[in-house]
């Protein structure tokens, strides 16, 4: 913890955040220390975590053990809570276009296309394959072809189709997809290919297929967050509002993409409709809680997919599936329509086979709610220009933070060494600089960011929960639940007083450095054990240690 | 409850706010159920909700009468959690001077006289009270009188420090201060009084004596918030913001106010100093938790006090004792060095024997701090130029709005008869119109309030009540503390989500009408049991619903 102090027969105070010697703090990672269960010894952990009368123990001691609720409990934290992540308002950067926000979506894409370099389509088009015929094509490849009638929606449905039986046949199957209407898909299909032959595309995006996590609502399909049940408590009269604009675009949705039961868990696991597997190497782990978004891109099923992030869920498992996965900033999209649009570390953001395809995926989406625009009023939205003469000189001046100790705190250095590679190839390419930096209470970040999100979630569900459908979902959910149940209110105030330091502690940064680099997981794809098939997994230490504690601080500040 | 539906099976889920038929909500007021407990019946109920093992039931089965957790843990809520006041932008209002924040206090003040009438200085110096020379001077009949050298500051401190002790020696005593010191105050008093001599008076608060609540950093006074600990916890440095201007003006601080333990209570009962008692009754309360504040200005023995309102603890004494007490827009003024900084409710604001004296010390305390400029943006502090030959045209077109049944809601009719005949007197006077509105969900409000500032006020000590300061406190802070303990995190998160909902209603009600009108408290003040003055009193129905709810809602909102 960067300063502290305490007295005799005092409480332990932290020191106000802007009196800590940031240089002079440790790195102490923490150990995360949990029980790894599956099968009956999960059942049994979770019937205890519930009981009224031995549950409290069993939490309690849990939070012991990893420091959780005692440190927030027993340590004076002098800062005023922050509960929304708050920037003080932003400088303009150079070599961008800003996309406003007021703008149609169509217009917002098309304005993204004029700041990519010129398509060729010749590195494209070169050789067939004739097994995977759309195998990663990009946006802007799908939009070539279909305007040069190399091919229609409709020859990409059939593909798209047959690929989702393809994977749902595999043994044990692989649902990537909770909701998937081939009826519907075509009918979409047909539509957009109309537009083309009428020579009448609506946008680059028109024609292009995307996946939508289950927990976002795109009309008719139900939404049930990889539930059994909670289309029957979500009632679905429209789309969410990143669907309706993506959908004004053109784009073509294929259906409800699989996940992790409500978003809460890293793996991907689900019991309710088996576990959308890693399409690189089927018998490990997606990542999650989006895992079916990155599993469909990943396998070159769709060019897109739009997932939500609250603690590393879009860019876990991108980063598993060796595709894109961006958490944009809180706030400059509307949540409406999502289930955790109550949250106050959550975004919907894009997973795609390209940074390009982010960029264009992103603009669209885009577009706070108005009560938002009063109050948090993020800075909008800006791509950058690549086809500007300057990059070279602003890519030179780029200052790129790294925190080595927390860089190289992952499970295996293979992970971080090759990460360092590919910093250094990028600063030896284009010039710019690596700076060493420190980003202090990391580890009462990673607490703070538990308590908020669990807390919320709960809330959201609480009413029904009280109500008994406690016992119609995942053990695996029930024992994070339970857990979450335990928090004070008190818990919660003094995790947004944390979040008031840590954003300080990145602005600190932030005057330092333009951009902070860090593996995005501390593992590689874990295996899935067998007994994890059919009743669940709850492995804490897979989601606290492995999965990379750098997610979660960066959730509560909101980039 | 506005609106709501609960099918079989179905937690009951209230109807999204913008979609409540705001004209067919009923008043459905719910009577406040707790054991009314002083001396050893109070000791017994603290020690019962203290205890690991029985405590939850006691506070589970509290919170159960009540209606409250349950209420928030059942309810599916639709709306986003607000977790500060957040207005929109606001239109300004018409015959206002704007007084600006970043001008110095000395210049706002200023300002704020010239908006006053011209002083006419015949109607107080007529006749001398011998015995009370300075009973309810206004803070311009202290000006005037020390510019035409009929009296110094140092002449008024002599008085002061004489009524202080005469009050002291009352039996039992009256400690209307818990520190105070003499030579200080004839120190202050001298400096001034030289001012006036040298013809260099600062400004119009020059040589005015205030009182600072407890719970208000004071140079070089220790802050106890009338605990008997509490300055070894919290170190003095420096003046609270809000004192560092009116210093800045050449106010004189006589010591530091007796309030509510810790601020948590709105009796004013204070077993560790005496309990500063009602001026003008004195076997009554206060009322507080602002007790001292509201008896100095009450008694005549200083013009004005800074106290703190997070529920009414300014406006609860201010009305019970028959002076001025004006709870500010949230997040206008600098909570920095005021006990409450950190909360969501809370303000910092004056206590005075006039409106135009309120206005005056408004405009010195005014300013928000950095934070809050850049997320909250109140709008700037204007006061009415009433000087302005358009203030009839303007006092004509005022609508107050009344909701009648609530209006009514006290203990007893004479009270809100009495207000009701101010008001038509006001109306039939000036012209301003009474139009009728409707406030829904006051009872779940009055329940999101006490999650909210319990959570909040438990969350700064806790990390001293973990380690052992409980038992310092009195009885009745430690049943407060067992109460506020008891919330979850979703509890608070749900009160956060009920805040959005009331935010909107008021917004509704004042887009028909400008000014909302109720009783300030629901009961005159009440008598003090003998068996409370020693070991203090715990009686939440006098808290809850006695001294009215409306107040808890109006926190809420910020206003």
């Amino acid at each position: 913890m960067g300063g502290g102090s305490k007295g005799k027969g005092m409480p332990r105070a932290m020191t106000p955040v802007e009196e800590v010697d940031i240089s002079a703090v440790r790195y102490e990672p923490q150990a995360m220390q949990a029980p790894h269960l599956t099968g009956f010894g999960l059942r049994a952990f979770v019937w205890l975590m519930e009981s009224r009368l031995l549950g409290p123990l069993v939490t309690s001691a849990l939070k012991k053990q990893n420091n959780m609720t005692q440190m927030l409990q027993n340590t004076v934290i002098p800062e005023r809570p922050m509960y929304y992540p708050e920037f003080p308002p932003q400088e303009p950067e150079q070599g961008v276009v800003v996309v406003a926000e007021d703008r149609d979506p169509v217009d917002r894409v098309e304005e993204a296309v004029q700041c990519l370099t010129p398509y060729d389509p010749s590195t494209r088009f070169t050789s067939a394959d004739e097994k995977n015929p759309f195998l990663y094509w990009k946006i802007r490849d799908f939009a070539y072809a279909y305007r040069s009638g190399i091919t229609t929606p409709s020859a990409v449905a059939e593909h798209v189709i047959a690929g989702v039986e393809e994977w749902n046949n595999k043994k044990p199957a692989m649902p990537m997809l909770v909701y998937f209407n081939a009826d519907d898909l075509r009918k979409q299909a047909d539509a957009s290919a109309k537009r083309f032959e009428q020579g009448n595309p609506i946008s680059v995006l028109d024609g292009i297929f995307f996946a939508i996590k289950d927990d976002i609502d795109c009309f008719p399909y139900p939404s049930k967050s990889a539930t059994t049940f909670f289309d029957k408590i979500r009632l679905i009269e429209k789309d969410a509002v990143c669907v309706a604009r993506l959908r004004k675009c053109g784009v073509i949705f294929i259906g409800k993409a699989n996940m992790h039961e409500l978003g809460l868990g890293v793996t991907g696991n689900n019991a309710n409709y088996g576990t959308a597997r890693n399409p690189h190497s089927i018998d490990r782990y997606t990542g999650g809680s989006s895992s079916g978004p990155a599993a469909l891109v990943s396998s070159g099923l769709c060019s897109a997919a739009i997932g939500t992030d609250g603690g590393g869920s879009v860019r876990i498992p991108s980063s598993l599936c060796g595709i894109v996965g961006l958490k944009t900033t809180y706030g400059r999209t509307d949540l409406t329509g999502v289930l955790c649009d109550a949250g106050t570390v959550e975004v919907a953001s894009p997973l795609t086979a390209s940074v390009e395809d982010s960029m264009l995926v992103y603009s669209a989406v885009a577009g706070s709610r108005s009560t938002d625009k009063i109050t948090l009023r993020p800075s909008p939205l800006s791509v950058p220009n690549l086809v500007s003469s300057d990059n070279s000189d602003i890519l030179q001046s780029v200052k790129v933070g790294k925190y080595t100790e927390w860089f190289h705190d992952v499970s295996d250095s293979e992970i971080s060494n090759t990460c360092e590679d590919a910093l250094n190839l990028l600063c030896s390419t284009f010039g710019c600089q690596i700076e060493e930096i420190i980003l202090p209470e990391l580890e009462e970040m990673r607490t703070a960011h538990v308590v908020s999100i669990g807390s919320e979630a709960l809330c959201d569900l609480n009413a029904h929960y009280q109500e008994g459908i406690r016992t119609e979902l995942t053990f695996d959910t029930r024992a994070s639940l339970a857990l979450f149940g335990s928090f004070t209110s008190t818990d919660y105030v003094a995790s947004q007083r944390l979040r008031r330091r840590i954003m300080y502690y990145h602005m600190e940064a932030f005057k330092k450095v333009d951009v902070i680099a860090t593996p995005t997981t501390g593992m590689t794809a874990p295996k899935i054990p067998p007994s994890a098939l059919k009743i669940g997994e709850s492995d804490y230490v897979v989601s606290g240690k492995g999965l990379r504690q750098s997610l979660a601080v960066q959730k509560l500040i909101g980039v």
